[in-house]
């Protein structure tokens, strides 16, 4: 436990983050399913549609004998009946026959197409003229050309869109099993700290990082757990600590920023039974005073305390590990998460260490431009007036004018939230 | 109402939304922020920080004892006191004197600056060897230079994001004036229509529509109000109409896509008091079939029937009504929701429309690739595949292979969804 830690390189974090365990399953109605993630597979169990439907408004025909038909030579067809929706027509269309058909209508028993109206001259009730061949099943869908059944449609690990829930909605299917929210403690460390419901008194300040943490985890999907703010009192801490291990999948410890408080908050770690540290400290700025250990297999973290060294390295590290406890796989799409913009000035950096520079975003002739904001790692503000966050890799010194870079945007997240 | 409409443009439609008027206010607890749109600006109505506080673990001074300080000739100072967090310090510091301070600690009256500890030896208990100068108000953050008293932190129209929540937490802000969320109404039309939970007979299909769009809505902050499936017949959708009308700010009907149905939707809408119709058709594909009007000061709209069609009508357009109704101003960053992405092959486009086209997004060798998913604008599967859309200007025949192109993502919002 006392081993000597060396800094870790944030790609070293993040693999330590993908090893660690998604929490448990449950099945909730799939109209609650937005945003949530799926932990098996979901499977078509019938066909979608269920039966051969026209996608134009026109005449259900048998194609073959429309075979040959042009507007000098039209075809001609014995009208027998109009499709209604929602119902099965009676009876079987033969070759010669006809029958009147709007989008989204069912086949008669008999047609394999639709020719569409504007190929169509009514004669009389009873005769068409078909001006145009068609293929058999041109303008239809076919029995299982949307969703086949036996068919995987979505995968476990999927984090579900509306489009996803629409699908489900098509094949009946009512409930879904996805994987719990992770539920994160939250402690906030300081003598100093008051909630914000009570006027600071002389040298005491508002509670600012918990309600930032709680905000950036009900963002992603996970349920913040709220422990309140605990003196720097080794006692104390400790209690808090076990109480957090029974109610939260994962403890994050925010607040003190001072050296004292870093090392209770070690020192309380090292007591839990089964307890691995894994991290002390990785090679980013802000947030290098970060602690991650394991206690059994719940991930117990110690941010930094400036706040906006706490919100650096939730953005980087935290979202990685809610999105990984909450079961989520790597999106599809690969979207990422970034935005491209040009740099408006030159930013020096340290070498061997990642910078994460707080930027302001504007967009100028359609380009978007990374303003960097300079200030202290204890100030809201600059996280406020900031619309993202701009990565200097570790073995640069630097990012120039102009410079293409990559940023990481603040999100509320559409505002889909309760 | 009987006027003769061309096909609008999608440029015409949005500074047509622009137009409309947002919901009404109301105030909510700021811990169920996150996601919502601020009415109103919000004040520092106090500095934040309260007081001088220090950045550092090490010593406050007053720095003009510290000038000329090196290594060579460190500056003796006598220890008054050591400053606990939380707590303001009792007496004055004079110029001599020094205490110890840690991180957020408050500064006690007379100190200035902080000293880091690094360049501090403590020779006994009372005296203290500094080998480095300060500046005045060096590691020191100066009362209000966080948040100032007076000024307007964030604005009118902004959604609100955790570090948001974090300023408000800070200042004592418990209560927050945000628009209200759209309600949105919803009903889909179609005699062959039934709900997700009745197996469909011959003919019938079940409801995707709703599922999609009311998910749609919650990810961008609305509230769904479903009136459910309407029958196609004038008196029925004439009475849900109404009755939608009552409940919501807006109301969207979605389900025909036969010409009928269509007609239907346009003729009840026309017997509505002060009813406006501003497009009837939008020059864009999938979704030209689309109608938007006001009844009175609310926004009325026919989609197209075809998932797809609905869908795109929806991520394009009424995205930026719900923002528009939710009283969203632009946001600062003008981030836009797009990812830039290098096409696969070639895709024609007729030239007049805007098309949009589904497309799976890769990432290959760092870069993402957005390869088009062709399919008729009734399956859900199309929308299930894909990743996002990509748009094709108006005046433009297509795009390339190997063209760089923008995408418009599908997303979920990450999840943070009740």
């Amino acid at each position: 436990m006392e081993a000597f830690f060396e800094v870790k390189r944030p790609d070293e974090v993040f693999e330590l983050i993908q090893g660690f365990q998604p929490v448990g399953e449950e099945t909730i109605p799939m109209e609650s399913g937005l945003g949530r993630v799926l932990s098996r597979d979901l499977t078509a169990l019938e066909d979608l549609p269920p039966f051969l439907r026209s996608t134009m408004d026109g005449y259900a025909v048998k194609a073959k004998a429309t075979f040959g038909a042009a507007e000098s030579l039209p075809a001609l067809f014995e009208i027998i009946q109009e499709v209604k929706m929602g119902t099965a027509s009676p009876g079987i269309l033969s070759e010669g026959q006809a029958a009147k058909i709007p989008t989204g209508g069912m086949l008669p028993q008999g047609a394999d197409s639709v020719v569409m109206k504007e190929y169509c001259d009514r004669l009389d009730e009873h005769t068409l003229e078909v001006s145009r061949a068609v293929s058999p099943l041109e303008n239809v869908i076919q029995p299982g050309d949307d969703l086949k059944k036996g068919n995987v449609f979505l995968n476990l690990g999927h984090r579900l869109r509306p489009q996803d829930l629409g699908a489900m909605a098509g094949l009946g299917i009512l409930n879904v099993p996805v994987f719990q929210r992770p539920r994160v403690a939250l402690i906030s460390t300081g003598d100093e700290i008051v909630p914000p419901e009570h006027p600071p008194g002389p040298g005491q300040v508002r509670d600012i990082n918990r309600y930032t943490l709680a905000a950036l985890c009900r963002r992603l999907g996970a349920v913040p757990v709220h422990l309140g703010i605990c003196a720097d009192r080794f006692q104390d801490l400790q209690e808090n600590v076990e109480t957090a291990l029974k109610k939260a999948d994962t403890l994050w410890i925010s607040g003190g920023s001072s050296v004292g408080t870093r090392d209770l908050t070690l020192k309380v770690f090292e007591t839990l039974p089964d307890f691995t540290l894994l991290v002390h400290g990785i090679s980013i700025s802000p947030g290098k005073p970060t602690i991650i250990g394991l206690a059994g297999s719940q991930p117990v973290i110690g941010l930094p305390g400036h706040v906006a060294s706490a919100l650096v390295i939730a953005e980087v590290f935290m979202t990685r590990l809610i999105s990984r406890l909450g079961g989520e796989e790597k999106r599809k799409g690969a979207l990422g998460r970034t935005v491209e913009a040009q740099l408006s000035r030159n930013i020096e950096s340290a070498s061997g260490r990642e910078d994460y520079v707080r930027v302001r975003l504007t967009r100028e002739r359609g380009k978007l431009i990374a303003d960097p904001i300079f200030g202290k790692s204890g100030l809201i503000s600059t996280l406020v007036e900031a619309d993202g966050l701009l990565r200097i890799h570790m073995n640069t010194e630097g990012c120039y004018q102009g410079e293409k870079v990559r940023v990481i945007p603040f999100d509320s997240c559409g505002g889909g939230l309760e």
